[in-house]
């Protein structure tokens, strides 16, 4: 496998803030802390270079693709930064058990500092990274990614922590791997480096979610070079605008490995009769007005600022703060039977049908 | 290696009923529920036919011991009974981890039910039991075995659960062992089938306690071969009896994966100005009479029925009930600095000092 031919793109410095600017936007909320990660994914690049970004056509089907992202509450995830060494104890235990290297990197979730930090694993590592991801969002629990949708088993899980312990769990299924490695993540300090659903790239096609680090890339890109940042990214996401309000009510608590919590947006302006509800655990799942969801998990909700539409993490979350609610389609994986029974707002404990966003009016 | 000839033992349906009385006396309270592990026991021998008892000379040094115990609070191992296939998942999984299969099974804790389903284990495995284990009596932490404290790493730990999930840890240290594995013992509902220090017969010597299987079923017989039961117990342990009375105060609750205690003994007879208080986690740790220490772990106190001298297991202690108290030496292991700093009283947070029973009068 050659990386360095005239095709491959490579990310540099500079795409780094762009990047990290769009994974925020593509959390909806969670994915973890996007500052660390573009600290992390910065100072990577600069000591083992630039990193290629390959697409599945660039890789053999047999090339092993590692999926790494963090698992933990964000609100931990502050200020308890990731090691240097667990994507290489990762990637050696990866080895150890499938009897190959693994060629690639990808995230498991695109969404917040999950989206950005994969360059600086990728960098340590020495390995592309794969322009896609499990999630093309953010989400809270480890059987919410598109591997698990199209079918695949989980298993193996290898889970690495700060200190160096190195965890490989074989669930029977996707909620026994989301309950086990939650627990170990939890004994870690709520907070570790995992990998999933490690799979050859003959079997990604179909179950991850391709282009999503060029998307990001481009949601960064497309809030830099304008005037009207709000009117430009809801543009480029294909976006509603839910509300412009500013935040009057907040209440979050980090409880079992989770940031939950309910957030009360109050209209200005043209909007000033309004009130707008969010739901959160990790991600912002739903939005409601007056008892009407106005949108729901698997589609995205995202809270920006209304002057930079620069995407608020549930823990930058502030009373008084300018805010916009947007609201965009999920990928089509998601709005399948299983990706609503894995990812819709029953799988998060509230008593509502999916409804698409484009059918509420 | 050939198991059938002249010298090796059988474990045979008739040493089920005294080993399991003997285990439960090492138990010191814990170790897990003997009466379920005891029909285990029977029913594999039933159906897979006796199992061969072998000692360290009788295997060679390259061969795999798979040391093997339930995990979690002996409350829950009452209502949660194993599943049959939690062996051969381990098993498998240890060949695939160290490339070739366990030669022998070995009791984790020859304490409690865990000293027995050892030979259930061994029997649906179609492997031998090794006459050691990794304690000498139980304890309720995965860092306190002998190879923990003869210096041997705790990696890797194989689990395996009633569900199926198989969980692979590769900890730094015997305190995250500990930690983690409790973790993913408490998500798979507090009870798990656990291997650690899967080890070769060559590092196994003075790592392991000899010869405790056959020490189980001395005690076993001792007991039911006379009028005097609880004497000829303590004679032969070599164990004080430190009062006869009756439960008057019990105090238990399970939190954590443990079952913690106080139980207070109030003496009858010529003991009937005494008072006896035990602080228990899963075994019995401390003894004291009006604030004086009379034995403390890793010395072994023992609760047995004055009559019988049956050992009672933290679960099955009842108000009222005629209990004398037994007090023995610990093996010369648990007694050197390493093993203190393990296993003594300030391991399990009393501010204590050891004393050597012996040097208690």
């Amino acid at each position: 496998m050659i990386f360095i031919m005239e095709a491959t793109r490579f990310l540099t410095l500079d795409d780094v803030a762009p990047l990290a600017r769009g994974c925020a936007v593509l959390g909806t909320g969670g994915g973890g802390d996007v500052r660390s990660a573009a600290l992390a994914a910065g100072r990577a690049i600069r000591e083992y270079g630039e990193v290629p970004l390959v697409g599945l056509d660039d890789l053999d089907d047999g090339d092993l693709i590692l999926p790494l992202g963090s698992i933990g509450a964000p609100t931990v995830g502050h200020e308890m930064i990731h090691g240097d060494d667990e994507p290489e104890l990762i990637r050696r235990e990866a080895e150890r058990l499938f009897g190959r290297a693994p060629a690639a990197v990808m995230p498991s979730e695109i969404g917040g500092g999950n989206g950005v930090h994969p360059v600086a694993w990728a960098a340590r590592l020495g390995l592309p990274l794969l322009d896609a991801d499990g999630m093309g969002r953010a989400f809270p629990e480890v059987q919410m990614v598109s591997m698990f949708v199209a079918g695949l088993p989980p298993t193996p899980i290898v889970m690495a922590d700060v200190v160096g312990n190195v965890t490989t769990v074989r669930p029977v299924d996707g909620l026994w791997a989301e309950r086990i490695a939650r627990a170990v993540c939890v004994a870690a300090g709520s907070s570790a480096l995992m990998a999933d659903y490690i799979l050859p790239v003959g079997e990604a096609r179909g179950a991850v979610i391709e282009g999503t680090v060029g998307l990001a890339l481009a949601l960064g890109r497309a809030v830099e070079r304008t005037a009207a940042p709000l009117a430009a990214l809801a543009a480029e996401l294909g976006a509603k605008i839910l509300v412009n309000g500013k935040i009057t009510d907040l209440r979050r608590e980090t409880t079992g490995g989770f940031a939950r919590g309910t957030v009360t947006i109050t209209g200005v302006g043209e909007d000033r009769d309004r009130a707008l509800t969010l739901e959160i655990q990790n991600e912002n799942l739903v939005a409601t007005e007056d008892g009407r969801v106005l949108a729901t998990v698997p589609d995205l909700i995202g809270i920006v600022d209304t002057q930079t539409a620069s995407a608020v993490q549930t823990e930058g979350l502030r009373y008084g703060q300018r805010v916009s609610v947007l609201a965009w389609p999920c990928d089509p994986l998601w709005r399948t039977p299983r990706g609503i029974a894995t990812a819709g707002p029953r799988a998060f404990g509230y008593d509502l049908d999916y409804i698409p966003l484009e059918d509420i009016t």
